[in-house]
């Protein structure tokens, strides 16, 4: 029997789901791995707090030197979430040969090069499964599993809230503000709900999915980014008709040394694998060159599934005699090599208020005709007050050639509501 | 960089599908793994016969000793099929040392007791992902990343076979022996369909499957199976109806030391994760004490998906310095302190032919009360000649009391035409 001492930075909802999980599995993780893990010091902001686990208060510190710098510890887990100083504390660890777990996205996101630079030089193991939608084995299973296969493309429903969000909205018709508050009151939501809704907690996932996948840094600062604040009901309605489900997907794609990565607010075909992952569920779909299509189901967040991942990582870090890295380089740029575009194709949804005027829809075909765009569902609902509502699905087309068709479709008798992109 | 030297067993469409990947990737395995694959010899039953790859003649062998007993072949890939020769020939490459990869769901399910005491004596790995659902990382992440949990429910479409024809009675209407046909002319059946019909397929993975999620032995043997064979065009309409889906379904289920383990047609909800895996796709949907449910969705079957992860397994085996085993013992019987009940609940889908008589329903409904069976849904169709068709689904009930009931229920006036066993 094995017996690893483990430090905690941080214990709020993942850190007493961790806990739980080590006390409650422990005779079974005995039984299956050989080894004990042995909680030694848990850093905290206030050792006084009442938490939902019971955890004797002589391991509770404020220092978090008894946790990086102790050499009994050889473990050190960090759920303190936020860039700093939980990037500090975890280099402090590597470089002092402890490996270390966490669930931290947006340290791992912006400061990989660092982290990774101390651990490859210390030779000590950095594990972050719990950092990307919570219980779904996505980071094993693009790093191991999938190993032998060139991904072309990720698309990933990763984060809860919004998902909820708009799941709530597609089912009851109700708008935007509405559903978030109701998010919030039940806990949901943050108070502050701008890095869910924004997709900044989208991108830092993407930004690792896509750099483990493409075998090739992707940083967050490339990914384009667009949240949900401006979704109407009123288009979810109009998608729903056509038969799509608007999700805030993670897309990541790769042709050749091109690469797009993006979050935004999309519309899938009904009988897209992901236009079914409702609430707050998470999934990647991808695609590789020899596994063809994949998509991993699962719980994206919450205190037991985040313990799952990060407890799998701990028996998995023991269960390796020496730590294995990604190929990329040390550095927080795109790879050299690669290029981003910002021209990605898809098709696009298009939302137009137009004045019932003969002529209108002329202008409209004429405009997008113009960027080699074409059409292929379009539908006018019966003027209002001399205004027609008109949306339009076309064939996948440029991002750029959308943006300049909408551009000269807008006019005096033409309002552009609202343009969503499709994909398939 | 390391070389590995690898003997093939076998090069039908799986062996073809791995030479193929492992030459077009090769410069990204080397840049991946710092590995390079050298495949030294094949066995083949025909040195002549026509391949789709072109393998230089010099690798081919009719001499399984020229694999299994080279001390050069590092790493042996086993691609017949069938339980022997195949089971000796891998059990004497790891008693010679060599890690083994193999994609034979017979072999190891029936055998894995020799297998892995022959790894375990010799230190040989042993590796299996492509055993089970082709591309799909089930194995690595029922072992790796779900150890932190206690698996209480498993439930799989894992033969594409069965599943596109289900799928294609469902969509179509068609019977099912119109269905098989059209499916053996598209080279998606056997000429001999037993294997994937009648269920054998799908209790092999699912005794792999249970027994690595359990940590116990569940052998084939002890695995309840019935195929598609009797499945009616009429009892998946009704199914439609009421709103469930019909799938030839793997199940294991745990509580406490109580397991079932079966494999049968079964109704689900149509918003089941499961519902929508149509045509040749395979998933499992499990559930496990700390990560909640999860889906694993993909190719099963196939040539390029079986290889993506037949050289995930090689690049794994590649990364570890030391195999790892299951921690169950080695025999062929369920482990110690488990058992098996044939006595599983659910609910129940039944299709009565009954006489269009006063008393008829009472007698029904007496039947399933007598045994504790309440009903959820009951369709009664219009009588012709006399007969009506009565269509119901029980509440959560005992196998063997919905038996006991129906064999109750069955008299000069009323025939059972069919129970279809119901999941949620």
């Amino acid at each position: 029997m094995r017996k690893v001492s483990v430090g905690f930075l941080g214990c709020g909802n993942i850190g007493c789901g961790v806990w739980k999980l080590l006390q409650e599995f422990k005779a079974d993780i005995l039984h299956r791995a050989d080894v004990e893990f042995d909680v030694k010091k848990i850093l905290v902001r206030d050792v006084t707090k009442k938490r939902d686990q019971v955890i004797p208060a002589e391991l509770l510190t404020t220092d978090p030197a008894q946790i990086t710098d102790d050499p009994a510890i050889e473990m050190v887990l960090e759920f303190m979430g936020g860039e700093e100083p939980a990037t500090r504390y975890m280099v402090r660890a590597l470089e002092m040969g402890k490996t270390v777990v966490t669930a931290n996205k947006m340290a791992l996101a912006l400061n990989w090069h660092i982290l990774q630079e101390a651990a490859e030089k210390h030779h000590s193991g950095l594990y972050y499964e719990a950092a990307v939608c919570g219980a779904i084995p996505i980071i094993r299973t693009t790093i191991d599993s999938l190993q032998a296969n060139r991904i072309e493309e990720m698309m990933g429903i990763v984060n809860g809230t919004t998902n909820y969000i708009l799941t709530r909205m597609s089912q009851e018709g109700s708008d935007y503000a509405d559903v978030l508050s109701d998010a919030q009151r039940l806990g949901l939501a943050e108070p502050d709900p701008t890095s869910d809704v924004e997709g900044f907690d989208a991108a830092y996932k993407l930004s690792i999915l896509s750099s483990l996948a493409f075998h090739a840094r992707v940083p967050f600062d490339v990914i384009y980014r667009q949240g949900i604040t401006q979704v109407s009901a009123t288009d979810i309605a109009f998608g729903k008709e056509l038969g799509y489900t608007l999700k805030l997907l993670a897309i990541a794609k790769r042709a050749g040394n091109v690469i797009d990565a993006r979050v935004h607010p999309t519309f899938i075909p009904d009988d897209h694998p992901l236009a079914s992952v409702n609430g707050s569920f998470n999934a990647i779909f991808l695609h590789g060159h020899a596994c063809d299509d994949m998509m991993l189901f699962g719980r994206g967040a919450g205190s037991a599934p985040t313990a799952s991942a990060v407890v799998g990582d701990m028996l998995y870090a023991v269960s390796r005699d020496t730590p294995r890295y990604p190929t990329f380089h040390n550095a927080n740029t795109l790879s050299d090599g690669l290029t981003v575009t910002d021209d990605w194709h898809c098709a696009f949804y298009v939302r137009l208020n137009a004045s019932d005027r003969p002529g209108v829809l002329a202008h409209i075909t004429a405009c997008l005709g113009k960027e080699g765009i074409s059409i292929r569902n379009l539908m006018q609902r019966d003027a209002v007050d001399g205004h027609a509502q008109i949306v339009l699905i076309t064939h996948d087309a440029g991002e750029c050639a959308i943006n300049k068709a909408l551009k000269a479709i807008a006019s005096s008798d033409v309002q552009v509501e609202s343009m969503i992109r499709v994909e398939r």
